[in-house]
């Protein structure tokens, strides 16, 4: 079984890991890394890159196409390759995921149609705009599409599909193995019982445009 | 403010970027990622690869010292470079984290003896050899020392250190940044309260020398 994860400039690396580690350890995965040109792909905090070896036309087929979120999806939404990259592999994948903002990209690409999906918290009116019905859940799956809320959320989504395809037994194995019981030293909150102010901070700082600014800052390889 | 974080060959993808994506995002922060040869290091499953672009002498001075865990661990061990860079970056950093089975890196680095602290729960035994109380914690503070359990405990390892340095309102804030609210599907358990037969199948596999097996197959970059 194939597992493609697209990274794209800007992505966010909590998006991606989490869900890699738990998906590539389910027994007999081959987990590949696709970006339009192979090479190193730099994060949103400029301060991580990740590699990608396998270009669009190599990872045409696969069996689970991940696509992340991160600031890099406002850019990747006007990308022509990529969004035909993601609606051709996702045409003949067993299953598609997408991970907080990543699930406009599958918008974009045409997939949400009818769709009922979660995404980030702040994307939730962009995503619905691709007529999706979006809903403020951790994770949900909609037929062979499953869909994961922010960031972390990629740990929960992956575990979800885990089961999905192998059961209960084996999502509580790899949940053992990476040691998720999870225990927020301040409480595990969700974006709909966050404290107002907590919110307010968040939504300044979207609005500032800092992680867009970040962006334009060269990454230190 | 710095943070440092190490790789090494076969290290653990969630180890590094739990805590990774709490930390970097704390106001101020540098982070920069340190192995012996800048370059890109492989994960575990040979299938992710992070790129390094400081070397032991460039971040030998930082604020926070960061070590995580992997199969990779135990050919770490006997690296006399990696561990003195450990140990020399760890006398003057502000705070030193160590991840998973890192913690035992910390150890053969001399820097345990007397600590309290907590670990990936297979290595508990033999990080408690190198003169160290280990407790059976998600996360532990021993003075400007703090540890985590495996994997996945990086996130709630790094919020705690966020609350230590910046607060509880700030730790709250990058919570809500990565909507950390987690929710496993099939429960939180923790490795103390897993079914038996879950934790036969990770010591098997432990046991097999499979994860050690995979370091030695080429990675694709």
């Amino acid at each position: 079984m194939k597992l493609s994860i697209l990274l794209f400039d800007g992505f966010t690396a909590l998006d991606v890991v989490g869900g890699y580690e738990v998906l590539s350890r389910l027994p007999g995965m081959e987990t590949e890394f696709v970006s339009a040109e192979p090479g190193i792909i730099a994060a949103d905090t400029r301060r991580l890159g990740m590699v990608t070896y396998c270009d669009y036309s190599s990872a045409a087929s696969t069996d689970i196409l991940y696509v992340p979120g991160g600031p890099g999806v406002s850019a990747a939404l006007s990308d022509p390759a990529l969004l035909n990259y993601i609606q051709s592999a996702s045409r003949t994948a067993a299953w598609t995921i997408g991970i907080c903002n990543g699930v406009a990209l599958l918008g974009a690409a045409d997939l949400l149609g009818g769709r009922t999906v979660t995404t980030n918290w702040s994307w939730r009116e962009r995503v619905a705009q691709y007529g999706a019905t979006v809903l403020p859940e951790r994770y949900h799956r909609d037929g062979n599409l499953v869909t994961g809320a922010g960031v972390s959320a990629s740990i929960d989504a992956a575990l979800f599909l885990v089961g999905e395809i192998a059961g209960e037994m084996m999502a509580k194995t790899l949940q053992l193995g990476i040691e998720y019981y999870p225990a927020p030293p301040y409480g595990g909150f969700s974006v709909e019982d966050a404290p107002e102010p907590l919110k307010a901070t968040i939504r300044a700082y979207e609005a500032s445009g800092a992680a867009e600014a970040l962006l334009a800052q060269p990454p230190p390889f």
